[in-house]
């Protein structure tokens, strides 16, 4: 017997590199490559130090009210943590606390089998179909909870919200979190579900269509009830989960409306027009309404690509997984950087092909 | 069977109210009077905002590499995380997952049996003698882990590192953390120690000495071996737990060490001011070594003179719980603001005497 042995011994996840080399083009985290709405900066410009010596506001209720305007709901169906990392974790400790596995794809965000493993929970992966689509009647059997991100990362994927409520319907007496990590990028939120479903969670972040990735902000949208039973577990862990600050920021950003439309509009073009410059390639893809391309070379290996992106100091994520072993995931940058990414390609295949 | 049967139900802890009355003295949960170090100013006016798209280092490396120089130790043995009750909460998870109960004393920081209770961890309160101090012996038994504030909370009592080791060396197969939250304030550290125990955590805090409770920043100095655990366990939680902004804003704090002693030294000189204030007030209280003082008057009910401090918009802190029901915690703040406390006190203190 040693303290050893009361370890929770776990495979955590892998975050995407976050090089600290300048001059890189850094497409392997879907960050977004424009700054957040400048308004941002006047918080920066008029924040009292001394505010810091006193605890936030536990409620965090600038930024729930802030949530709730935006998008047409009580302030009593917002729960806001750490990013959507840390409102998932919360939800999957929350909720998924039956002795029947929690469901989910087998090609998806890979947190999931790790918050599984880390709060030991049972969980059964659900094949995508071959073109990487849900199939709404696979997860019509006995579970503990479902959740799948809309549109599914890494793949691009977007289920239309027939698909959604097919599966949220079908599983009354369990919790359906769609992890809409991704859907201000041309997708349809499930949001006009939650009148209907008890049973909905709905998780977004800042990270990603809000260009605060580095702020770490993310929410979660359901019924009062759901995010009643939510805090109960957050103020179980920690009172305070984010600091005065991040709040300011966080409801800043959401009033400049016409800001986040045209930057989220810009990088909806800019993967349209990757999708053309990629096919030409010779890759292929699922249609992705996300702001990353999930892409195979119809020839060339993924993991040779990927170390000679690397080469050229551009960086795009690559997992030695099965099913996806030759899929390249390639976050959407700005049209300068993906310019450089498709010259850097064109020369690694010419080279291939020589070779 | 329903979705509610699969929820984790909880009694939450309950934070210190934060009351967003302005002119207010808030004496309630032991935040710093005085502002940060005035180097922070620098880094919100330097902050760059378009940063903040990209994600923070997931390994704080810049507060971490701070902490290790500030206290003489490695890198690697240096945890960072939000809050001290972000890293105790992970230390708990990380390292109490053993059959047998932890043990933490009866009148100590009330988080400790909710985070026993979320992780489903078993426990035992180990009674604290009559003058609430810690009897080592008493931990001198079976158990899955130790856990105790030094000095500890709310009653500001301090045990010295013979104490302290006592217990550690009697209990080599469990992890033992000591909650260091208040040790700034005249305690000496059990920092020393760590060369000769593998299996000492010691946890501390910005939120009362650093004043930046509002920046939620908490940290844990261990072995190496501990540190790597906790961080498996961080991984699979969260990734990226501190945003950038607090990252740097935490680092460049340390840097100011005159900042920090002398506005250490006008708390502890404020508080000793406030043990012969207190004392000719007719209150009794264990001895101080943190930023607060726990109180208890010779005639007069706690709650009543809570309740009356309220109505002079005094704010302390009030438990009405077994053995400590008769007691208030008054947090040492400004001599300004604690003039006004003891104003008050007299005037309620002889109302109830002609009442």
């Amino acid at each position: 017997m040693s303290w050893e042995d009361n370890v929770r011994k776990v495979v955590p996840y892998t975050p995407g590199e976050q090089p600290k080399l300048d001059d890189i083009i850094k497409l392997n985290t879907n960050e977004n490559p424009y700054p957040p709405a400048p308004a941002v900066q006047e918080i920066l410009d008029s924040f009292d130090i001394s505010l810091m010596r006193k605890y936030p506001d536990p409620n965090a209720q600038i930024l729930v009210d802030a949530l709730a305007k935006t998008y047409g709901v009580k302030s009593s169906q917002v729960f806001v943590g750490v990013g959507s990392d840390d409102v998932i974790s919360m939800a999957f400790m929350t909720f998924f606390n039956g002795s029947k596995p929690i469901l989910f794809p087998d090609v998806t965000y890979s947190f999931y089998d790790v918050w599984a493993d880390v709060y030991r929970i049972p969980y059964r992966l659900i094949p995508l179909t071959d073109d990487f689509r849900i199939e709404p009647k696979d997860y019509a059997q006995e579970n503990g909870g479902i959740i799948f991100p809309n549109p599914n990362a890494p793949t691009g994927v977007l289920e239309s919200l027939g698909t959604i409520e097919e599966i949220i319907s079908a599983n009354p007496d369990s919790i359906v979190i769609v992890d809409e990590a991704y859907i201000d990028f041309g997708g349809m939120s499930a949001l006009p579900l939650l009148d209907k479903y008890e049973n909905l969670l709905i998780v977004q972040t800042f990270s990603k269509s809000r260009s605060m990735a580095g702020m770490r902000i993310g929410f979660a949208i359901g019924s009062g009830k759901l995010i009643r039973y939510m805090n109960d577990v957050k103020f179980s862990v920690n009172s305070y989960t984010m600091n005065q600050l991040t709040l300011l920021c966080g409801a800043k950003t959401l009033e400049d409306d016409a800001y986040f439309c045209n930057t989220t509009s810009k990088i909806i073009a800019t993967r349209e027009d990757a999708k053309t410059k990629l096919a030409e390639l010779g890759f292929t893809f699922p249609d992705s309404y996300s702001n990353f391309i999930f892409a195979k070379h119809q020839t060339a290996d993924a993991a040779m690509i990927f170390d000679q992106l690397k080469k050229c100091r551009i960086f795009v994520r690559y997992w030695n997984k099965p099913r996806i072993s030759q899929y390249l995931r390639i976050t959407v940058g700005t049209p300068q950087e993906m310019d450089r990414l498709y010259t850097a390609l064109t020369e690694i295949l010419a080279e291939e092909e020589t070779a």
